[in-house]
């Protein structure tokens, strides 16, 4: 068999997935400012251009923050890039699929921004993260539905 | 050209993938009931709500053992969904490929139960483990030696 | 619609993605090394074996590196995996994707090397993981253009 896709869902599957794809590499980027910022590294070899004012430490909170926030793009994004691209081949309803794609897009968006940019009290992050959490959930299940 | 696959490997990747999935992401949910258990977080604006009985900690046991086995998903269950999908696509005969989704779901179940719900002594994780890590690696040479 | 991709850039695709795989999970191996050589696990089931020699701690610099190394990996090369994908998709020039894949594997190896086999002073890293990141730019932005 050959693999089918409707042309607006997988359209709105690429457009979404590399917004998502753009904001998840740019927390190497975010993480990299905090430790020019604050001078901490995680290498001795990072601090051999200023060992007077930079130094080694694994517990700055600026910097941690931003590497949590990454590492639960890592458990979220990287599943739904997979989960999401099977659920395009199940043949969704495509204003379904496509409202999907991009409230989970959204929902990192402003995951990342209370969370590592400009931190507000909860349950704003947690709010963010169950939206996409729940919409990975949703396509697992009518996939799984899809292949019995 | 396109890409052609067949429909019972394409049925079984489904559902086993689809398996994975919510297991992994149920590695979530299992953090989260560690944390309000034993009351112990990672962010200030998480503990807000009861700052007399709320902790920001980053080495409870519990808590550390679940995200080891969370990461080792990560390490372990997304470079299946990648190369997994690759070896659906390079023609394989069928009892095996659905053979080995189906070792490498159950492997990864079984990792999980021995690490993070119901810790057994080695070498119960350890052989789970190398279950899932040879059938990756297998398929891996596989997905090569088709493109050669 | 059906999926349409060059064979040239699929068979060069599934090549480099498998070696990058393949390179990718051998850092599971190349930690249980140093755990063995210096001792040091991160659950007190693993060390059980040998409990005069064998402690249980989270800070032995030669581990942690390699597993820097290994998450490096998880933030640049599983993004690969999906953003490679949907650039094959989209009909690339073929000698252009091509040679990104080889630049990017390349740039990968080399990070690895210089990072947890071999550490060398900066910036040999940063610019192995510069060249890396910069092609999933590259080709995370040609992916959305194709989607507007």
């Amino acid at each position: 068999m050959q693999l089918e896709i409707s042309p607006e869902v997988w359209s709105s599957f690429k457009f979404f997935g590399s917004l998502l794809l753009l904001k998840m590499v740019a927390m190497s980027i975010l993480t990299a400012i905090q430790r020019f910022t604050h001078k901490v590294f995680a290498n001795p070899e990072d601090v051999a251009h200023d060992k007077k004012n930079c130094k080694v430490i694994y517990n700055h909170p600026d910097v941690e923050r931003v590497r949590r926030a990454h590492q639960n793009d890592i458990e979220n994004i990287l599943p739904f890039f997979f989960i999401g691209f099977l659920y395009c081949l199940i043949n969704p309803v495509a204003t379904t699929a496509i409202l999907l794609f991009k409230v989970f897009t959204a929902s990192r968006y402003i995951h990342t921004l209370v969370y590592a940019v400009y931190p507000v009290r909860q349950p704003a992050r947690a709010l963010a993260w169950a939206v996409g959490y729940g919409i990975n959930i949703f396509m697992a299940v009518q996939v799984l539905l899809s292949a019995l």
